[in-house]
């Protein structure tokens, strides 16, 4: 059987660019896998494993240039947005360097001996080890912050666990330069290139899932393909972790008092985050609850004008393109449902910006008819839904699955906790998200220690996070070491803590 | 249709004692869970949360008579062990009131913002909220600690989490006493009672892992079962985790070293750790890696000696003592295994302790023959398996599953770090485990923060523990709070931190 070429496609065009690499075949996974399980010891030497994320990084700065065409000519995503991914995935990889040497992500914990309890207490020491090779299937819309040398990955190898990346079919160029260079990162630090290796195609994809030697995933993409991935990774004869993220609406809300003060300012704020990389982030706000009035009317009338400024935007394949279009026009031909600004197809490769909207009240009382509107529509566009009353909007809210953010847009006097919605609506959107926003916007998911991104599924399948410090909490698992003499415990454990690590000593 | 009646059995005699319940329909399943998690908001108060875990223990310890008098009555572990377990529940809800207290678990972290970042890092509060309603299904073993009032519950409830209870139907009257109890200490610290709820029966097992409301589950319970559950979990519309504990061969391996140094003591100990309890410890030793040679034969002369002057003793129930004869049996009747003291069948309603013996190198050729040899026997049994060298005793190590123990016996040189297999076996065993036992046995597991009582599958479903401190970690997931003015942030993310709580902030 021939191979299957793995083609690079422009999406400003549509027209097949230059053939990068075949798909997997079973045994080209098989293969990437067991070289990848041999690395485990060598990549059990923290030094190293320091030493190559930070390598990683600076190989990938040194490359920008190269990095950036590549991803622009694949995603049309632009320079400028791509050179910001990049410095993000260079600070990533540099901040889980850092984890590394900190140590606290062991969660190492020392029980002394206790005889007089009931039970008597031997002696305990627990720190967290690797779990093994880690699946990781890359984004369609982060070519780099969440692809081949992205958050998963990072977090990955820095917990010590060789990766195999299941590449996006939309960036296949990109996915093979970023591997070479994480490659021959590993190889100057002194490890082995099969740390990391990439296979490339759909059924590659489900052979990485069910190998035996594969012992934990991190996904990021739709609700169907994640959820197939999770059933497989379920159904193995051993289960193992899979954190995918999969879907998100983002609702925000704007209360009254906020829409009176500043409608202007949030209509554009919301034209701009919604637009933002055509629409493409998953955290893009999807479902905005908008007062009816005055105030709603201002606000809606400065994101009709916001929206309709913004140039058409090249989507990442046309199948998206198709996608977005089909879905927008299925949610604009529900009765009630208006396009103040019609989102939809602009040239023959772009689509443009817009937004419709409907009043709660249908979303709340025929909830079937509308159901499609309270799912995500991958693209540039948002539902603005007017409510009556707090009661409404919190009506709404309530028929929502889980999201990765909940956005609240609330009046000064609100913020500073005078009596109103506001204070109710945080407990509701809690339930509801991962992380809450409160006057700022979903999109820019900052790479910080107390970041969260996940969320109730469909947001996340599992309560972990993708981006932030405790994203590499996902590929270890604890092991306690009872009366273990000094000489035979991990250096990680030893009393005269040889590597300088913070753990917590129950005396 | 009549409702099914839950009966208490004798396993001494067989005998029906009493009618305690009826099996739950669907609608008392839906019932309880519904009001379950009504109590959730009640159930937030931090305060009364800590009360109702201190007030749940005093009023077990008050009731210590009743409570040891129907566990003993219906699972025949007797009194002294059944007040040692009644302690160790009552310390596992202090121990959990405490952490409450403390905080830690929370897991606050605090990013201050800074615009100097690429890209900028707003303000982020982050800790940890309770998932919802949690489903715990009891063990048969643990009438107490692994049960009604036992470590799944209290922890889920220190997490602000209700839970319902799958009740065992080896112990349904202990566990409606327990539950009533549970529930009076709920009122009394000014909780709703609901806050904790008994169902009974196979079916309500199922009904309650795929109810909406559920949103976390607990298990510890046998491989088939608890797979069922956990696919069931896994297959939900949205799907939850699921945290059980399914089985374990907890290998023991004695180096040549340790048996020609203290043969006869880890003989008896080793006796003394399979028999205990009528050898229904999850963590029982199941194979045993013995050298040939002379002190091996001493070895297992002791083990003899031990296991043929243990009195025969009563299995939880009838269908146990017959899946326990059954297979010893089974295991028996392989070629060149032998049975120095044969267990199995003692009086009508005892068995008798004893162990099997096999050749390492058959374990490792004929793999598949002797596959069962492998798998945990639950009751009075331990396989010991004569290796000829190191190799051969790793190599049979590396065809076990996931364990929730696994032991060494070293001699002292080698604990001094002498040479010897000693180191390598430590590696090669922490990777099969939870938890490594040097010198010790792995039946007693304490209750303490640095405590993992889990492992990879089968040994646990998850890589979370059901004993100790982290337990709690499991009914909880991380929230981030972007921008969100003081007085909108919940209090134990306040920049003025008025409950105290530890953090780590990120300047």
């Amino acid at each position: 059987m021939a191979a299957t070429p793995v083609w690079s496609v422009d999406p400003r065009t549509g027209k097949q660019r230059e053939q990068v690499a075949v798909e997997a075949t079973p045994q080209d996974v098989d293969r990437a896998v067991r070289a990848a399980h041999a690395t485990r010891e060598a990549l059990a030497d923290r030094g190293a494993r320091i030493a190559f994320l930070r390598t990683a990084a600076a190989l990938l700065d040194e490359a920008a240039g190269a990095v950036v065409e590549a991803a622009d000519a694949e995603t049309a995503l632009g320079p400028g947005r791509l050179t910001g991914e990049l410095a993000r995935t260079g600070y990533q990889l540099r901040a889980f360097a850092d984890a590394v040497e900190e140590g606290t992500y062991l969660d190492i914990r020392i029980d002394r001996a206790d005889p007089a309890l009931t039970p008597p207490r031997p002696e305990l020491r627990r720190y967290k080890i690797p779990l093994g090779v880690v699946a990781v299937y890359a984004a369609s819309n982060f070519p780099l912050a969440f692809s081949v040398p992205g958050g998963d990955t990072a977090s990955a190898l820095a917990a010590g666990c060789p990766v195999v990346v299941k590449a996006h079919p939309d960036h296949p160029a990109t996915s093979e330069l970023c591997a070479s260079l994480l490659r021959r990162a590993a190889e100057r630090s002194g490890l082995p290139a099969d740390v990391v290796a990439v296979v490339h195609g759909f059924d590659a994809g489900l052979e990485l899932i069910r190998h035996p030697l594969v012992s934990a995933a991190g996904f990021t993409g739709s609700i169907r393909g994640g959820r197939a991935l999770f059933d497989a990774a379920a159904a193995r004869p051993v289960p193992i972790p899979f954190h995918g993220e999969l879907g998100s609406l983002n609702p925000v809300v704007v209360t009254e008092a906020a829409a009176a003060e500043r409608a202007e300012e949030i209509g554009a704020g919301l034209a701009g985050s919604v637009a933002l990389g055509v629409g493409q982030f998953c955290v893009k706000p999807g479902l905005v609850l908008v007062p009816e009035g005055a105030g709603g009317d201002r606000l809606t009338g400065a994101l009709a004008k916001g929206l309709g400024e913004t140039e058409p935007g090249v989507l990442l394949d046309h199948r998206m393109r198709e996608n977005f279009v089909a879905g927008v026009r299925e949610r604009t031909a529900l009765p009630g449902v208006a396009a103040p600004v019609t989102p939809g197809a602009g040239g023959e490769h772009t689509v443009g910006a817009g937004f419709l909207t409907v009043s709660a009240r249908s979303l709340v009382e025929e909830p079937e008819r509308y159901e499609v509107l309270l799912e995500e529509c991958f693209g540039p566009v948002t539902v603005v839904a007017r409510y009556a009353d707090p009661q409404e909007a919190g009506a709404v809210l309530e028929r929502l699955s889980g999201n990765l953010s909940a956005t609240l847009q609330v009046s000064a006097a609100e913020g500073e906790g005078a009596p109103g919605p506001a204070a109710e609506l945080i407990g509701t959107v809690t339930a509801l998200a991962g992380r809450v926003v409160v006057n700022g916007w979903p999109t820019g998911v900052a790479v910080a220690p107390a970041q969260h991104h996940g969320g109730p599924y469909p947001a996340a399948t599992s309560h972990s996070t993708s981006v932030g410090g405790t994203a590499i909490e996902r590929w270890l698992r604890p092991v306690a070491y009872q009366s273990v003499p000094e000489a035979l415990l991990p250096p990680e454990l030893r009393e005269a803590n040889p590597l300088g690590l913070p753990r917590r000593v129950t005396p």
